[in-house]
Formats: structure tokens, C-alpha cells, sequence
């Protein structure tokens, strides 16, 4: 057992994996944090979707009321969706990334240029900044991500 | 190539990588069983929207009357996205903790509590139970993704 | 550091996980492609959601009327989300099935059958095919998906 352990030690200890490890945690929360948002926003929007959710505002119409749609609780919600479309890519083709053995500072600069892209384009969607903010923000990741891709590609290839 | 097969054997046969394999593997199976419950109210229910999908019951409007919304199949649909905001994040970061070298029984623990918490959110969606009934499930989810992220963190560390 | 470079290096050398990679990386561009699709029939047809989106049309009524829903847009939005519900448990249970010791021809014949099936899925979808094409190429990756998660099962079952 203590073998395997080293071994699995081993590879959490390599550079370049403890800094995707790091980045694509960071990440994954942020993209988290959205369904705290959104029930943030339901909660004092009063707009549900469930009609269970709305059981302790009574019953009948009292309550049937607050299933209705708020802008600012679709927004939080496109916003989330965005990032399950964008960051579970990265997370996906970083880790092939990652394991490809790539230089530790090119490593790093995908890694910290995504993680900034996608957390000011999540500024850019809540507050909201006017375009191309939000357009920019969502390129420069998906830019990155590619970049990884083509590296990995460079480096596996294997149909 | 036996040496290679033989070290891809040692990861899997790493005890918590084991456990991490065996969750993963059961909550994106449960994620995709929702595809199922999906395509079996869209049927059952006769509420479709792509209008390819209403060919088989005729021409023009005996057709066009399938193409609607369905509050089971949405229900249904909401669950499913849910899943993927949740189960996504926990197959993401359960990787990196359970290559971060954490007790087997630590491991365990939270592989266990999440896959329960998800199949109860399931249930709890579906059925519909009342409130919290389906919040607290997720938020037990969401504390252990959260618990397994800070673990993950704290030995990786690397901005 | 030069020891953990040649380990890194060999897992990427695995003939599986080089497959893996190359099958992954492919079908998560394929993925990625969604959001150009969407974005380019977003403009083509003015069709957006967000209003800071149509502020270069000007202001009121005038950019008001771009806010709005078009069934192409609609369309290529929901294969994006199908390909979310069905490419990330393949990348996932993919992972823990290259990792798991399959044979080179076996697992390759896996890879390919699916990323074959998703992206004539993609194809049934945007064009649109008459049904059953879409249906049976979404049902071939779905039970790729499920064979590699029960060889998983079978060889690291530990709950």
C-alpha cells in the first residue's frame, strides 16, 4: 500500500499537475458560487420554478405567484450554463494538458489566463459590462483552451 | 508496453482511486439515466420540440400539437441540469483529491455521503418531496464537493 | 524534476491513454464548436438575449426587437446541451476506462464508435435529419458510454 501511495504522491507533486490541480479547483468553485447566485436571486426576487418551493409562501394564488420568471435570475442562470459550455472543457483537456509534460511557465500562463478570463467574464455577465466585455472576456478563454488542446493533439495523436 | 500496462494497473489498483473510480462511474451513470426518464415522459407525455420528432404522428397540425412544453418532461430537464452544475464539479475535483493521497476512509466517507445526497436530490426532484427535502440534499452535495476542493487546495497549492 | 517529467511522460506514452486523449481532446473541440455555431446564427439571424448584446444596433424599440428567440438559435442550443449530457460522462468514465487496463483494440473501438456517433448526432441535429438519425446516433454514444462504465465496474468495484 505504502507504494501506491508514493506513487499517487508522486504525481500530486509534479509542478505542472499541482498547478492545474490548483487552477481547475479554483475554477470549478467559481463555477459553483453560480448556484449560490441564483439562490440568492430567487430567494429575493421571490421567483421560483418549483411549485414546492413556494409552499411556505401559502397556498392558491398567495403562492402561485412567485413561479415566475426574473431577468436577474436567468441571467445568473445563462451565466452558469456558460460556464458548464466553457470551464468543463478546460477542466477536461487541462488535465490531458497537464499529464502531456509541458514547460512548468507555459503551463502556468494558460492556466492563470483562463482562470482570469473566466472569472472577468463572470463580472461582465452579473453587473452587466457593456460589449465586447463580456465577448472578450469569453474569447480569451476559449482561446486558451484550444491552444491546450492543440498541444495535446500535437503531442498524443493517436486515431 | 507490459511495463507501461503494469503502471496504469497501479494506479487503479490504488485503494482510493479504486473508491473514486467506483462513484464516479455510478453518479455519471445516474446523471445519464435522466437522458431515459427524458425520452420516456416526452413519449409517455406526448410533448415534444423538435418538430423531426412529431413526424411519425401525421402532417401539419396533428403534428404541431406535440410540439409543447410538458411540466414532467421540465421537471424532469431541471434535474438533469442540475446534475451537471453538481456532478460535474464532484468528478472534477474527486479526481485531484483522490490523487491528492487522503485517508482511504476519509475518501470513502465523502465518495459516499455525495452519491447518497445526489440519488435522494434525484428522488426528492422527481417525486416532487416538499421542501428542504430536495435543497438540504443538495446542499449536502455541494458541502462535500466543497470539503473535497478545500483538501484538494491545501495540498496542492500552486498559483 | 526530471524523474517526474520521464512519469508524466510515460502515462501520456500509454498506447490507451494516448487514444484516450486524442478521442477526448477531439470530441470536446467538437463540443466547443456548439458555441460558434450559436454565435454565428446569433448575428446572422439578430436573435440575442442578452440587451447589452444589441446596443450596437442602437437604442429602444430599435435594438429591442433583436431580443427575441429564433428557432435556429434555439436549435443548436440544445445540441450543445445534449453534447454536454452525453460528452462529459464519455470523457469522465473514459478516463477511469483508459486507466482501468483495456486492450489497445478494444478501447480504440470504443473511442472511435463514439466519436463517430456524436458528431453524426451533431450533424442529425443542426441540419435536421429525419428521425430515427438522430435518435440512434444519440442511443450508439450513450451505450459506448455505458459499456466502458460496466468495464470499469467490473474491475474496480469498491463501494
Amino acid at each position: 500500500r505504502s507504494g501506491k501511495m508514493a506513487k499517487s504522491t508522486q504525481l500530486i507533486d509534479n509542478e505542472v499537475f499541482r498547478a492545474y490541480a490548483t487552477y481547475a479547483a479554483i475554477v470549478l468553485l467559481k463555477m459553483m458560487l453560480m448556484s449560490l447566485i441564483t439562490a440568492y436571486y430567487r430567494v429575493t426576487r421571490k421567483a421560483f420554478v418549483n411549485p414546492e418551493d413556494t409552499a411556505s409562501f401559502g397556498k392558491g394564488d398567495s403562492a402561485k405567484k412567485y413561479l415566475r420568471i426574473d431577468p436577474d435570475v436567468e441571467r445568473v442562470r445563462r451565466g452558469h450554463l456558460n460556464d458548464l459550455e466553457n470551464i468543463v472543457p478546460f477542466v477536461g483537456i487541462g488535465l490531458l494538458y497537464a499529464l502531456s509534460g509541458p514547460e512548468v511557465s507555459t503551463a502556468l500562463l494558460h492556466f492563470r489566463i483562463f482562470t482570469g478570463a473566466r472569472i472577468l467574464h463572470t463580472f461582465a455577465y452579473l453587473i452587466p459590462l457593456p460589449q465586447p466585455g463580456r465577448g472578450l472576456s469569453w474569447a480569451v478563454g476559449y482561446a486558451v483552451t484550444v491552444s491546450m488542446a492543440y498541444n495535446v493533439l500535437k503531442k498524443v495523436f493517436l486515431l
